[in-house]
C-alpha cells in the first residue's frame, strides 16, 4: 500500500456511509471482437477486484452505484441495470482481504471496524463499447483494466460468481430485447452482428438462421456493400433503425410479446 | 395492538438480526382463475403489508427468506426466487407505520432503534398453486389472506411497487422458461393452460396462436377428451411431459435459445 493510499483510506469517514450493504460494478466491454470485464488491482498487493464500494446514508442505492463507477474508475454512465443481491454470510472475508502484513496496519483503525461487518451486496452491470470507455484507477488502485472474460484472473470474495451472474442476466435479457445499438459501429455486418451474440452467448450460431431471425425483427435497414477492395462477395452493411429498435425494447421479443 | 403482539415486540431481541437489511415475499397464487398475493393485516391497525423480515446475523439471505415465510404465513415452501432488491432512501418511512398513537408504545423501547433505521430490502417471490398453500397469520397478524391482485389495498412502505416488480419479472420469465407444471392440475384443457398465460400477461391471447406455439414446445401430452356431459365438442385434455419440461427448463425457449 502506498502512501496516497494509506492517507486515503486513513481519511475517509467511513461514518457517512450506510452499514452493510455495498454495490460491485460487473461491467462488460465488447470490442467487435469478445467480451471484456473491467477490473481494478489494489496498489501495491495482487488483489484484483470489480469496481466497488459503499452507499451513503441518504443516497438511493441506484445514484450510489453511478457514483461508485465513476469515482473508482473514471467511467461516467447515465444508467446501471440491478441485477442480483449476493446475500450469503460467508461471501466477504475481510481476514483474506487483509491477509498480507500491510494490510494488518489498518486493523486497529475505525474504518476496519467499519469494514469488518458483514455486507451484503447488490450488482450491477453495463454492457458498453469497450472502444468509447476509458478507465482511470482510483488512488486506492493500481491499475483499472478490460481483461477479456475467458481470461479473468481470481478476483476477491465473491467477485467471480458476481461476474458469471451478470452474464446469466445479459444471456436471458437477449431473449427478450434486441441487442446491438450501442455495442457496433454506426454501419456493421451481418456477420459482426452474429460475433456479437456469439460473444455474449459464448456459442456458435448458425448463419443462415441468425440472419432470418434477425431480419425477422425488422430493426436493421440494409446499406450499401462493404467495399473490400475487389472481392465480388462484399457482404452488406446494415444500420438499426432506432426507432423500431426502441419499440422492440416496449414491446419485447419473447416467446408470448413477439 | 393486543396483548400477545406487544409482548412478542417487547420481548424480541433485535441483537440478533443483522441491521439495514430486509426482506419482502411477494408470494403470488394461481387457482385457476386470476393472480392473488398473500398479504398480512397488522393486529389491531388498518396497515396491509406482504410478508417480510429481518435476516439473522449469521444466516444466508436465501435462507433467511425461506425462515421469514414460513414464520409469517405458515408456508413452507422448497424454493424462493430473489427478483430485485429496493434501495431508495426514502422507501421505509417509519414514522408513517407509527402513525396511531397505540403504535407510539413502541418509541422507547430498543427494538425501536432498530426498526427506525433505513432499511434496504430484497424482494423473493413464488408462483404457488393457491389451492394448495393454506396461509395461516403469526402473533403480530390479524389476518394472513390470498387478495386478488387487481384488489389488492394501498400497502405499507413501497410493498405495491414490489408486487408490480414480481409481475415485471415473471412476465419476463414466461418468455424463455415453460410455466404451468406446479400450477395447473394434473390434467388440464388447451383452455386452462391459455387462462394461466393469459392471468400472467394480463391479456388476451389468441387461441390458435397460443395452441400452436405451445404445442411446438414438445411438453404436453396428449389424453382422452374432457367428458362434459354429451357435448360432441368436448376438448382434449393434456398433462406434461415432466422430463422434457425440466429439459426445457436448462435449455430455455426463448428467442436465442429456442
Amino acid at each position: 500500500m502506498d502512501k496516497n493510499q494509506k492517507n486515503l483510506l486513513h481519511e475517509t469517514n467511513f461514518d457517512i456511509f450506510f452499514a452493510g450493504h455495498s454495490i460491485d460494478c460487473a461491467i462488460i466491454g465488447y470490442n467487435n471482437e469478445e467480451l471484456n470485464i473491467l477490473v481494478l488491482k489494489w496498489e501495491g498487493e495482487n488483489i484484483w477486484m470489480l469496481p466497488g464500494g459503499f452507499i451513503l446514508k441518504d443516497e438511493d442505492m441506484n445514484v450510489a452505484a453511478l457514483r461508485i463507477l465513476k469515482e473508482r474508475t473514471g467511467i461516467d454512465l447515465a444508467y446501471l441495470q440491478q441485477f442480483f443481491t449476493f446475500g450469503n454470510s460467508d461471501r466477504r472475508n475481510i481476514e483474506e482481504f487483509l491477509g498480507s502484513e500491510e494490510m494488518k496496519q489498518i486493523q486497529h483503525l475505525p474504518m476496519f471496524q467499519f469494514m469488518k461487518q458483514r455486507f451484503i451486496t447488490t450488482g450491477y452491470f453495463a454492457l458498453v463499447d469497450m472502444n468509447k470507455c476509458v478507465p482511470t484507477p482510483d488512488l486506492l488502485s493500481e491499475k483499472c483494466v478490460w481483461i477479456p472474460i475467458k481470461k479473468v484472473p481470481n478476483l476477491i470474495f465473491d467477485h467471480n460468481k458476481i461476474i458469471d451472474k451478470a452474464l446469466e442476466q445479459i444471456r436471458k435479457d437477449i431473449n427478450y430485447m434486441p441487442f446491438g445499438l450501442s455495442l457496433l459501429p454506426k454501419k456493421f455486418t451481418m456477420k459482426d452482428f452474429q460475433m456479437l451474440y456469439e460473444s455474449i452467448l459464448d456459442k456458435e450460431l448458425d448463419r443462415g438462421n441468425f440472419q432470418k431471425k434477425i431480419l425477422k425483427l425488422g430493426i436493421l435497414e440494409r446499406q450499401e456493400k462493404q467495399m473490400l477492395g475487389g472481392s465480388h462477395k462484399a457482404p452488406y452493411l446494415y444500420k438499426f433503425n432506432e426507432e423500431k429498435y426502441q419499440d422492440l425494447i416496449k414491446q419485447g421479443i419473447g416467446f408470448y410479446s413477439g
